[in-house]
């Protein structure tokens, strides 16, 4: 088959191949899924360009955690799946149901762990879930990383009750399935971008109370106006060390901030104070249990949520994909087809 | 002033009298409210009639939970609201938070208690709240008890996610409130009444799917056909005993029977058994607290929900809303202006 | 090797053989374990005599879900278990963590799904935990079903704060370790017998309050009194229907009932209408996931609990065991060893 | 009365003076107690010192949140107390039940609002409770706010299980509290100190594993150890941002820090990445509620635990109780006898 791998001490795209591998075949509970689409998460720039931690690039992968398809074989013992049924793969191995375990810890695309931008893939029947009626292979391939984080800050970290308000920063594909679900959830949504543009089209899909943190850099003093100077009760923090203090300010009393934050990186420090006088939290998260996932799709099918697909590339073009990443003009998710 | 009193002892509406008493007067962290609506309850039937308990028409009381008003003097010590204020009553006295209390049990319009169904009256500070934004008195008038108890059975006992199946029971106050909370939390509503044209209009409100339980006595099934086998995640149930059997059938794996119950009494006996397998539960409700009113009033504001009023009657015809009480082919809640 | 089977259609002991099968093999994710040790539960009894549902003695079966042992060998892909690991099973195929869930029903020692009452065992090693450390194989093979039961009444279901009040009701198996884990928990115990000398032993185990139901059969109303009038805040129900009404006027406000009984079957009815007032709850609780059997292992270690035997019969004796079970004198667990 | 005053613009304990007062009266819905016993909490040093935010010490405050007494008088209205009831003040005012709200944030003997370090003193009724049976004025005096912070840490925001491992820091009040709570709670407690005396101590009272952190600098690494490198589940974090770093190598998957960290300041910075991998959270604290109050209360009494007393002054020498607190010799409480 063909798989595009990331090379073992992987700087950049450069490293990024397309290659000829074996078919792969459904062993003792595995399915052997045909891949229909993929799409990139944050994530996947940090693995080719080995910043994801110093073991996620240190072997050759096939990358890409989150893809889509059709199982065309199942392995002995698979009662889970039948041939032809349409499936997304789960972040992690082993990960079903409960809190974060380490012994669950093992994900795709990553450390030599090959994920899914090949033609099949082979999963253990556990570690897939049935797509959404009515979803597209493209639309399933948005799901498994950037969704179920987004339900996961939300539902299980967040708590989000109807009539509280979460706080989105940027329009990266977390924040704008965490802007789908907040609304659907009757969540009151304040968005920050740097653009205008983005702030708009997030107003067009329910966002309440919009701001640019270009032009009002101290954002948070707008978000405590927003909210009449209680704070927000929720925050999906992307943005790591760099936004966490302004976060920090903007959360109100038993606010949680859900801590994601590939995007700024880590590399800023900063001080826990305002969380003690109000009672707020910060929640490591780190996508979630299929479980949740399962949880995420039902809501998903009984909203009529559409995920935002920015860009579809084709297989051929996967490098392109990831440029486009890069390029961060993106709204929504890039997919990759097959 | 003008109020109405239910007389001690009362067995019916011809116990309920209009009388002239001395008007009220604020005292220390109180405030007196000047009543310009109130609504009915399905409870407040029952204290007429003598079925709420032995004690609840043993004295003289004014009638009714539900009020809503302008504050038109403040006692010494209160800093919570100011002259001009527009605000609801709390069902129960200083439960303001937390879970159920015994010490927080006294309510308005039983056993002594003086309700609203009068032009003036005094509450403490603690135990009234603002109306939401934007809402008149008829419809503030409408939420202390029967949204109050549908919130309290979503998002507290029944911790309905989104994607979540939600089965009500008929079209009362309580179920067309829970049909408004779970449709803005994404829930998915299975909703059932006697009635076609009362399932059509719950269907125009977002139910998703309707059974006629006079045409299918055995709903139970057909709840169970509506979702796949697998049972509904929490059932506001409000029939009682007699159909409480039902909806353990009709309850999945790990979901929550909310019992309120009021309507059908409660006569009847049942078996627990199915709660057993499936890891379901049954929990006792009775309205709620202070903390319950101010979450949904801001659940009711960000998602623009209105209460349904099914009819309003002046003041000097409150018999007569009672009687349409009775009747039972009200949709929604009745309220009395003054 | 040597086993014990329920014959089919089993309606009493004579029904129950001791028979030669073939030597289990471990397969593909499988365990082979050498039973050491088993113990009876109330609801092994109900499976030979034909209570235990429709179709748990339809099948012939090997009974019995409560075994330990030790590894002898492991199938491909085994990485969670070595040869020479001392293990139990757990209740349940599947049942690893999180909530109930209708997919993870199958338990072992009925309807067909071999149990342990032989010499070998055949397990997914996903179905099977380390037993705690210095147990012997008799103190592990009474936790994978009373033990695990109480842990998910107490520490799940019933969320018991040190500080709080727990009902115990009679001495079996469930309510001595209950009444082990809640003096542990650093929670309050009533706990009711028909024997005082029951009581006694109740006493030196740390109960704190003490009823003799038979003496009491109003017995509510000493727990009433044993709490100021306040009623308890959780109690592990064994009783079924027939203690349920009692249970209910114990319970108080926000009051927690786990709902277990197979004791005493579940042929009565009942009234839910005393939770209402007090926010009260009734949870149907089967057994518990993994993860329970897991959480309640350290719990038992860091507390330094061992289990309650009441007597250890050898395998060649297994009827008797049967036999003494029914006789409802023991305290504590009945053990088969092999 | 007499009293102790802490002066406007307070910046040591020269600034606080014995004074004489008025003798304060019970208005409305308020209680006069005779104050018997107070105690102090490193808060009560920093509001001496200026330290404590900039509006704590701006007012003529008389100092000290923790007193216990006996109810002398009731105002009107007052249904909770009765003259005679032994009673404990409330750190907050207002902060019945439920989450931290902005609106109850209120707490004695700081910015203008008067503790308990003086003869006699008034409490709205709300604001007290009444103090465990069997204890003398002296043990209740250290409970409102370094054992409710203890408390709350592990019961609600640790949600601590039996059978979790728990990490204290150092031996002062809230840690020598936490260890008795955790300890009767059934968890396992690790406890690190810089005074091998002070662990020998810790170790009598239940504590099950020792760290002498200054011999051990890089003490998460101890923890690791003795946790079987899976880290703990719940640390309560006195430290600050100076042992944050290391308290979030030092804790598990799903692990819960609890930060409180007055003792070392907040003037570091720190970087919250552990956190993510392994879905571990930080929770501010600030004291609790009356309800946190009144649950530990139970606990305490049915665990029969008796607060730590380092050592006794005589309300004359409330100066030299203070300096005592400085010295950080103490071993638990620090009383001062009226």
């Amino acid at each position: 088959m063909k798989a595009y791998e990331v090379q073992a001490g992987s700087k950049s795209l450069a490293d990024v191949k397309l290659v000829e591998r074996p078919d792969p075949k459904a062993g003792h509970g595995e399915i052997l899924v045909r891949i229909r689409a993929t799409s990139l998460n944050f994530r996947d720039q940090m693995v080719v360009e080995g910043m994801y931690g110093p073991a996620a690039s240190a072997f050759k992968t096939i990358p890409l955690s989150d893809g889509a398809g059709e199982v065309i074989a199942i392995g002995a013992g698979v009662t889970r799946f039948k041939v032809g049924d349409r499936v997304a793969s789960t972040f992690f191995h082993d990960w079903l149901d409960g809190p974060p375990r380490a012994d669950a810890r093992v994900s795709l695309g990553a450390a030599g762990v090959d994920g899914v931008l090949s033609e099949y893939a082979v999963f253990n029947a556990q570690n897939a879930v049935a797509i959404p009626p009515g979803f597209t292979f493209e639309e399933a391939a948005t799901l498994p990383c950037a969704a179920v984080t987004a339900w996961h800050a939300l539902t299980v970290v967040g708590a989000v009750r109807a009539g509280e308000t979460v706080l989105l920063i940027g329009t990266g594909g977390v924040s704008v399935f965490a802007l789908q679900f907040a609304h659907a959830m009757g969540a009151r949504v304040v968005l920050t971008s740097s653009s205008d543009e983005k702030l708009e089209r997030a107003k067009s899909m329910g966002a309440n109370a919009l701001i640019n943190y270009k032009r009002t850099p101290d954002w948070e003093k707008e978000v405590l106006k927003a909210t009449d100077g209680r704070g927000v009760d929720c925050i999906v923090e992307v943005g790591g060390p760099g936004t966490l203090a302004r976060s920090m300010e903007a959360v109100g009393f038993a606010g949680r901030i859900a801590l994601i934050g590939a995007v700024a990186g880590f590399q800023g420090e900063t001080n826990p104070r305002p969380l003690m006088r109000k009672g707020a939290s910060i929640h490591g998260i780190f996508v979630g249990s299929r479980a949740m996932f399962e949880n995420m799709s039902a809501a998903i099918e009984v909203n009529g949520i559409k995920p935002v697909i920015d860009r579809v590339f084709p297989f051929a073009e996967a490098i392109e994909a990831y440029r486009h990443l890069k390029s961060a003009v993106h709204f929504g998710k890039i997919v990759i087809r097959l």
